[in-house]
């Protein structure tokens, strides 16, 4: 099988799960009791935490352990307190539904949302979220990388413009995080919600890194862990296999980086250049290193997936972290794309377990499945597909 | 070590981590995905719900997967719809700090909660809940098996009013699930919290059973994930773990129940046999079958943990599912124990990996333990203790 949905999970590293091992089996203390058992665990979260604050340059204070990045973003939004009445947030339209979701409840409750534009790359313009801050606004929340086409914001600018107004900055960083470089001083970030699962860790688990002197309010309540921000029984091995997989990737980013993103150029140049009648979505230039995500014209996304399934190939047509996957991206109708578009996209997510070979074998396919479907497509005498071969 | 804290944590039993470790190693897709790696990981999910059901009786729509116990009550107390205003709870004074401190928050938005008395073995008495309960009562949540002191509470009967009530009835039955025969259609329970890491599952995953046709608001949103309920990508590891942990209980829950009721019994009749001047406590027959909770007078529960630990003894003053273990008790406070009751007080809490070589062990431990700490206890003048020796 070749996995390039590593946008929707990645596998994890052996050296993580080596880390985990101990406390799914003998060191199964409960962190909050005071015998060897539980100190032994507290240890553990504990040297976690600093693993993964090491990874965004925060302080071991600064994070708070989540169930993942779903939780961390909804621990933002409920929990940020309101000042002004009516109070607004600033976000953007093409945030995860983890952000949109918890932003539609908070407009029944009178709250006022802002969604932000994007061009047809789905940048947001800095300038427009500058006008759209008022005394009121008692957040912005921009993601970092887009989780669908890749584009990646101008994350410093943006923060810039928060401080000048002194609105607290929150990002999703969910999808950039161990993929390229994040200093939370030197980009001036508040609130960042990261995910295990993402960057070779286990699922289930996630942290959302808040500057000291930010105030959120705790939204599960109970025994009191996580200094009374997140009470719940830890969850020690998922806790230390995140830790090794910040610690891991930390130590390998900038090599990282280069290796996915010339598999992802060789990608995209291959698919670009052999197979006719497809656009590559999302920012050129300013895009996660391991994302890819082409629009072919007068194909079926689904279709799509599950022929490269049958080829032993994993790929998503949008956004894997929902449920609901009939309904049309989002994302790519902020961008402003024609529902022929939308229909016609695929994602693929490379990672660190992927090399040149499979690479040239999925576009080998893809060359094949894409020929295959359009003989039958619809769409078929309106555009007269070209081949490339 | 000889671990006597089994209701702060268990060891993960080895088929349960057996069946975890294909979703941490080669089957790591998101449960949300299309392809193979996704339908593989969504097919083990739903295996597991109808494991967890069938432990309970319920249907396998009827369970919420969460993240733990912690967040099955959370999601009750946040989700439950108000109906009339002011609208009032009822629930018990004993209940975990997961009930309480939503409830605290709720009664600071304007929600009344009464918190019914126990009696002097943790009893809750029905007649005081139905006198309790008005038109304006949106919920009724009693715990099932007390985390400190094992009582177990009339369930059947306070389900019974609160059904000729009209009122959901909700139960924290994270200590008693797995260890006594719960069916939640026989004992007419409409909404039930369960953990994993409780019966020899992995941490951080857990369960609400929903009653079909109760309606619970969610509180995490997001991707649509658990029908809506609870979104965020599938801890699908812990989620098989915890179905195999069900079906390990299910299988061996009569056989289990009689051994660690046994080691229990001869645990307690050893300590009050062989120690002098302490008491058991909790009620001494409606009791969870792993709980042993004494007050040794005139000793310092703390120190008497720390003892117990340099002896190779893992146990608990009460709560280890508190961060804050340096408050009195709030359950002992409720039966009325006096601050020095309280603080000579222990809890060991067995489970199926223990044996009654280890109980001898520990109670000639705790004879020398109790008896060391008492010849220089402030208390010794005030009541000379005695030697059973």
């Amino acid at each position: 099988m070749i996995y390039l949905d590593n946008a929707a999970s990645t596998q994890i590293h052996e050296d993580v799960l080596t880390s985990m091992l101990p406390y799914l089996k003998e060191q199964y203390g409960n962190a909050s009791s005071i015998h060897r058992y539980g100190r032994m665990s507290r240890k553990a979260i504990e040297k976690a935490r600093k693993q993964i604050a090491f990874l965004i340059n925060a302080e071991p204070s600064e994070i708070l352990l989540t169930s993942g990045g779903t939780e961390s973003n909804n621990t933002v939004l409920s929990g940020i307190p309101v000042k002004n009445i009516p109070c607004n947030i600033v976000t953007s339209s093409i945030e995860h539904d983890a952000i949109l979701e918890p932003c539609k409840k908070l407009s029944q409750n009178g709250l006022e949302i802002k969604y932000l534009p994007v061009d047809k790359s789905g940048m947001i313009d800095p300038t427009e979220l500058k006008n759209n801050i008022s005394d009121n606004t008692c957040l912005v929340s921009i993601m970092f990388g887009n989780n669908e086409v890749g584009t990646v914001q101008k994350i410093s600018e943006i923060s810039q413009i928060c401080h000048e107004k002194k609105v607290p900055f929150h990002t999703d960083a969910v999808q950039a995080i161990g993929k390229i470089p994040i200093d939370v001083k030197e980009l001036g970030i508040d609130l960042l919600s990261i995910s295990s699962h993402k960057l070779h860790g286990p699922k289930g688990i996630g942290a959302l890194y808040i500057k000291n002197g930010i105030h959120i309010d705790p939204v599960i309540l109970g025994g009191g862990q996580e200094r009374g921000l997140r009470s719940g029984t830890e969850n020690v091995a998922n806790i230390v296999g995140f830790g090794k997989a910040c610690e891991i990737a930390k130590n390998n980013l900038s090599e990282n980086l280069a290796y996915v993103t010339k598999l992802r150029d060789l990608l995209i140049d291959k698919v670009l250049d052999e197979i006719p009648e497809v656009t590559l979505n999302g920012d050129s230039k300013s895009r996660l290193p391991n994302n890819a995500h082409f629009t072919f014209l007068g194909v079926n996304g689904e279709d799509l997936i599950i022929k490269l399934d049958e080829y032993g190939i994993a790929a998503s047509t949008g956004s894997a972290c929902s449920v609901n996957t009939q309904r049309a991206s989002h994302v790519l109708q902020a961008m402003g794309f024609s529902h022929e578009q939308i229909t016609g996209s695929l994602r693929l997510t490379l990672g660190i377990f992927n090399n040149e070979k499979e690479i040239e074998e999925t576009v080998n396919s893809l060359k094949k499945i894409v020929e295959e479907l359009r003989s039958v497509s619809p769409f078929k005498e309106k555009y007269s597909f070209s081949s490339k071969n």
